[in-house]
């Protein structure tokens, strides 16, 4: 036995099992239950050795992961290792390593030896690089890289599995047809070979591999929707039935399992398709990609798509992953990395707090009373980005002291309304009467 | 006959309903009666020469505001002109100057006269810099002030004439009492002279003014919440009541007004308080203030707040009052109104989509249709922000240019993914044959 399912269906508690239950206040025998049902997945590779684990699920608290990863024309090891760094200061709960251009293999080993989190990859990035053209792609190369990924520590990888030969004349018919890599490069191998996605065909030996390491599955979505007009379409409805069969392989094979879902979803779709991934899917932990609500704000997409994100947790998404303000334009930095997970750790949150997640809303409160006390160092400290909010009020105190030297003689305003219309100050020196009612 | 409303109850057509009318679709009778039930404002000073008007309503495609203004230690004219400029440029709707420090008149002159958005402001700030004491206030300097502001220009003023006396315990009960500038000011004024809200007293001679200018009354929420433990509480409700009786007599009298509302509120009871606002304001345009989701992220509370602003105007709200960055740490500058404004573009715009309102999507449909074909000067051309997205792609392109020299050779991809990986490429190249069955 090795992996967590496997466990858990036997009712065994593992020791990661016990730390995820710490971790989000429920007894451990509940995060035994809900894994062997597979409606909670702990990603833990056996060779991810410095990992903590942390699980993912509808009633645990919203996780976020962060992408980082080169791509063929951009970045190096060392500034791979610093986005992973600022990804995880930040919270991201899990992160992924999807680069596809030089030194694949030792990025990825880096990454995960200095990764307490979870680390997710894309495998037919990798496999593409190794072939000259996609046609080349067949199923032993793809289980050979599987192979060394898991080995080297991959906790969760994404297979587009779920893509197939028959789903594609809907995707084609659309806007933007297939904007998933994934799901492009596996589109163009079936209908350049005329035959039926080799990942499917061959489920059962990626399985294999991903039992022997307990690599959990993220059932990609290769045909989730590029643009508001493609949303909940034919071919993103009919791929999702396909992964929630996959779904049952995995539970049975007892390999852990996840499904990646959208994309681009106007914001009145969103309840519907986190209810229709919950059925199809029978509660197998949804991860999704923001989703942007919207498709015209390039460069903000973090915002367009924390919105969206914040939706779809609230109405059952277990894992949002972030959208950087690079989206749609090039590969983020590490401010980009910065500004991608605050954003969705704003998202996560909201919805925890709606949510009603135990000690959620804890944080908030103390920064509330924080706040009506003016302690700022208070305030920093509980803020989702401490140096942040440090830098804008020193900047902003800075302006006015120029002005007015107010600067260390009273620091019970803010520079927004200046100390003479300091409305926390003003409220807290009323004295009301006692209530009576108006006659 | 001065007013839009009262035109519109004498079935009276204007030139600002016909304008209104062919922006937003409408056939200009269905403005009119609108505008005649209170359910449409269109603020419009007769004194504003070169407005543009706008209407606001539940109806009509959803607006949102930008807060500009110095405060008492911080800004002057140009600076305030500058923040006009960017707030107009990247779509705000309507402007409030909620100027406190020096030059407040001067100030104001300038931005109603560089402005082709209606103009509000918060006339309690200026009446309280013509005092040495809050307790000095009375009704009639503040007849004067507002009289002045009305003949300069002003469209639309936020009166806190709800709070009353009684609502005052409840309020200071609360983890961050009273956190509106506004209201704390009326809330130390009535208990020092153990009196009622002088507003609320002289309410009728407030209305007088408006009529004479038609000035649009925005009916302040001086007990909105300042944190999530606050949140839809009995002071917040109580005050809300008050401001349903006061839309009704606006009404009456003539007079055009809409409502202000909170604030800080979690996800899951942002529903609840735009049904209420409806039922107790008569389906009056509620204006709201975010509301933020989360307490806990000072220096990006304009994404926090753009969550929340996203489904206030889903479920009703009629404008959204943006937030910046620099919420609760200090006074924007221009960059942080540009991401103010831009933050709430998108809320506004999601929002409008989600409601079907007429012509929404069909700037993400050319975005999409831009992105999907390599237009990327169409892409800039449609993005809320141009120049951001143009600056991201340029940044990033010359990233790769060093590394690779693929600029200039073949611009059908992006920064993100690489020409090998492009998926729109890949899926583009893609030839399916014709659909099967599975069998």
């Amino acid at each position: 036995m090795t992996t967590q399912i496997e466990y858990a269906k036997k009712k065994k508690i593992t020791p990661q099992m016990r730390t995820v239950a710490k971790s989000e206040f429920f007894p451990p025998g509940k995060i035994m239950r809900q894994v062997a049902e597979g409606k909670i997945v702990i990603p833990a590779n056996l060779n991810h050795k410095n990992l903590k684990p942390i699980g993912i699920g509808k009633t645990l608290r919203t996780k976020i992961n962060a992408n980082i990863g080169n791509s063929s024309v951009q970045s190096c090891i060392t500034e791979e290792l610093d986005k992973l760094k600022i990804a995880l200061k930040y919270g991201a709960d899990t992160v992924m390593d999807l680069s596809t251009g030089e030194n694949i293999r030792e990025i990825r080993n880096a990454i995960i030896k200095n990764s307490t989190a979870p680390v997710g990859t894309v495998p037919i990035y990798e496999a593409v690089c190794k072939v000259e053209k996609i046609e080349d792609l067949n199923i032993e190369l793809f289980i050979d890289v599987i192979t060394e990924q898991a080995k080297q520590g991959v906790d969760y990888m994404t297979i587009h599995a779920g893509l197939l030969k028959n789903h594609i004349p809907a995707a084609m018919k659309r806007l933007m047809k297939i904007v998933s890599r994934g799901g492009a490069i596996l589109a163009q191998w079936m209908t350049s070979h005329k035959k039926e996605n080799f990942l499917y065909e061959n489920f059962d030996k990626i399985l294999d591999v991903c039992l022997k390491f307990d690599v959990t599955l993220s059932l990609g979505d290769g045909l989730r929707p590029g643009c508001l007009a493609d949303a909940s379409d034919k071919a993103q409805f009919a791929e999702l039935k396909t992964l929630g069969e996959l779904v049952k392989k995995c539970r049975k094979a007892g390999v852990q399992a996840m499904v990646e879902g959208p994309g681009h979803i106007p914001l009145d779709q969103i309840q519907m398709n986190m209810e229709i991934e919950e059925k199809l899917c029978d509660g197998a932990p949804f991860y999704i990609l923001g989703p942007v609500v919207s498709d015209c704000a390039p460069g903000y997409d973090h915002i367009t798509s924390a919105i969206g994100g914040t939706l779809g947790a609230f109405y059952g998404a277990s894992m949002l992953c972030y959208v950087t303000p690079k989206e749609h334009l090039g590969l983020p930095d590490a401010e980009d990395v910065r500004n991608g997970v605050i954003a969705y750790k704003i998202a996560a949150h909201a919805a925890d707090i709606a949510l009603g997640r135990k000690g959620a809303r804890k944080r908030d409160d103390d920064i509330s009373k924080a706040r009506s006390n003016f302690d700022w160092e208070k305030q920093f400290s509980l803020a989702l980005d401490p140096e942040r909010a440090r830098e804008f009020r020193e900047k902003s105190l800075a302006i006015t002291s120029s002005k007015t030297a107010e600067k260390g003689k009273d620091d019970k305003f803010c520079a927004m309304c200046g100390p003479k219309f300091c409305s926390i100050k003003l409220s807290s020196e009323i004295r009301p009467e006692k209530s009576r009612k108006r006659s």
